[in-house]
């Protein structure tokens, strides 16, 4: 297969750690004989001290013409500072979003048997704990119409949905359910909320395509507990943008390995992919950022163009990794290994033909 | 002191905790020579089974003309498989607190020594938690205009929250902050909502008067997360209604004890007490039901009369019968005691002066 990826390395981290990630893209690539060709562009504070856009015309075009987009991680510390910039370099991935109508953002969460004990949840909870969120993304309160009046005295934020909007994700929602376990859970606010009622129209009346797939509907307020209580309860899990957010992030320390989540956020067009954690400033430069969530967040790339085999060999290279140690200090605090040295591991592994 | 208790006992096992937090309240006053009088009254499944209405006037009344409400729970299972059904019980609550302005939702999440093993998340993590969540309850998005469109391709939520709102509970969640350890977090989602953003300039106008309280804020999402990661971390929590909703639920599992969680609504005029567990149909009439949530919200009731003395005096009694094992079946599976028990006990242990 022949594909065009954009790549945002983005700041702090970001360009160590998608630079391993097209290493076992490169790997893959070789072994299967696929020809993946990259582009790379600025984003972030990276592109703001370029010409002080955070998300440049030329990335957007990049971006826009790409197959799909492999980001690194986004903010500097200098930016955190200033309480008055009106440019801060997040805008850059927001506005990536909204103009490339990514709509899902798709967030696995799983397990490794030899992280599970840095979990603040108890093992035997969260054992065996593997679902994944589809929030929608480009919608709702978060991009609805905005008003404070002018004495400030009062605020205002709406909150719409289209069935459009809903069906949509709705869909790609039920095919992920089809390759999986089955179960879908629709977690919204239908006791009060009246897009929350549309939602529910809408995910019933699309369940009637897609019979082999067991259909259920959790409150947020009660998904919010769930989750702690019994995290293997849940497979997909499809749900709007505000209450998605509260839930996804809690939903990420379950496993107790954030380092190792990755994410992709899907529009009709492109697609992009990126670790979850942030830019982490600190470790820039030093070769000590974990590169798993970004290595995984190009195993969901591969998954979205169905090489599914690709994709699942470089799941079990991080699980041969975890496994033997072969990680970096936040997962292995003595004997570790660098960034580098991991993504040689896992690149050796894929390679390695016994 | 002469108090105007309203008992709403409402469903399931409502009648059977509050009647111990009644005797619990009654060797309080005898002890303390208080003269607390009670007028019962219907409210959800019970009252509907009278004359078909959830929150009947006369409920209201009595309520509107109390100190405060001492209400137990609400709801009944032939009413939940009815998915067609206009009025269901829980609707008496929602009315009641909507008609006597309980705007703010108070909920203490604190933790028992003796049940933290009952806790998902790990005994070191857990240990020490102590924290309110102040909670704005009659505004917001739950209580904005709603539309669905006519072909029902569009529906929308309006959120708003007026300078007045947010400053009454502000006010509250910071004076609770001076009796506490003098740290109030607010949880919003300040870098995308308007109503938000109008949430942190009143706070931080507001906490100008309150110069010994350190004020932090912190989003929504990343608020889901440090629960989980450190809950310990946090004294008073203030936020609006429907990530209140959310992160009080998610709260609510920390302990491991939701059997023991109380909560306060309150208003300008009255103010309602109550466990935060539901109805448990099915342990209704067994005299197994766990009083001591209901009991605990006597306690607050105490507490907001300034009764100090006589509240703590509840929970040290609580805390011996929780150290004792003299308990429920919920805390203790073998050797429990009746739910009349645990009241004895608790009654006993107060007015027995050695
Ligand atoms: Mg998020
Ligand atoms: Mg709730």
């Amino acid at each position: 297969m022949n594909l065009n990826i954009a790549l945002l390395p983005g700041d702090g981290i970001g360009p160590e750690v998608t630079q391993q990630a097209v290493k076992i893209l490169n790997a893959i690539a070789e072994k299967y004989n696929h020809n993946f060709k990259y582009t790379k562009a600025a984003i972030g504070a990276a592109a703001m001290k370029i010409n002080g856009d955070p998300l440049p015309n030329e990335t957007l075009k990049i971006c826009s013409e790409a197959d799909a987009i492999l980001f690194g991680s986004i903010g500097e510390p200098v930016h955190d500072h200033d309480p008055n910039a009106n440019i801060r370099p997040e805008q850059g991935l927001l506005r990536l979003r909204k103009e490339l109508d990514l709509f899902a953002n798709i967030r696995p969460v799983q397990t490794y048997e030899s992280s599970l004990h840095k979990s603040n949840l108890k093992e035997e909870v969260v054992k065996g704990t593997d679902f994944v969120i589809y929030r929608e993304l480009t919608s709702g309160i978060y991009f609805g119409e905005k008003k404070i009046s002018k004495n400030e005295q009062e605020a205002t934020d709406t909150c719409t949905y289209s069935a459009k909007e809903i069906d949509r994700i709705t869909h790609l929602a039920f095919k992920a359910a089809k390759s999986r376990r089955k179960k879908l859970t629709l977690i919204d606010k239908a006791n009060v909320l009246a897009t929350s009622r549309l939602w529910r129209k809408r995910v019933q009346e699309i369940s009637k395509s897609y019979p082999s797939i067991q259909l259920n509907f959790l409150y947020a307020n009660t998904a919010a507990m769930q989750l702690i209580l019994k995290p293997t309860q849940f497979d997909v899990i499809l749900t709007e943008n505000l209450i998605g957010d509260i839930l996804s992030d809690e939903a990420s320390v379950i496993s107790g390995s954030i380092g190792l989540l990755a994410s992709a956020s899907i529009g009709e067009k492109t697609a992009l992919f990126e670790p979850i954690h942030g830019s982490f400033p600190k470790a820039k430069g030093k070769n000590i950022a974990n590169p798993l969530a970004s290595i995984l967040s190009a195993a969901m790339l591969l998954d979205h163009f169905q090489l599914y085999d690709e994709a699942e060999e470089i799941r079990a290279a991080v699980e041969k990794s975890i496994e033997l140690n072969i990680t970096t200090p936040d997962l292995n605090a003595t004997n570790y290994f660098s960034t580098t040295n991991v993504g040689n591991f896992l690149s050796d592994f894929i390679l390695d033909d016994e």
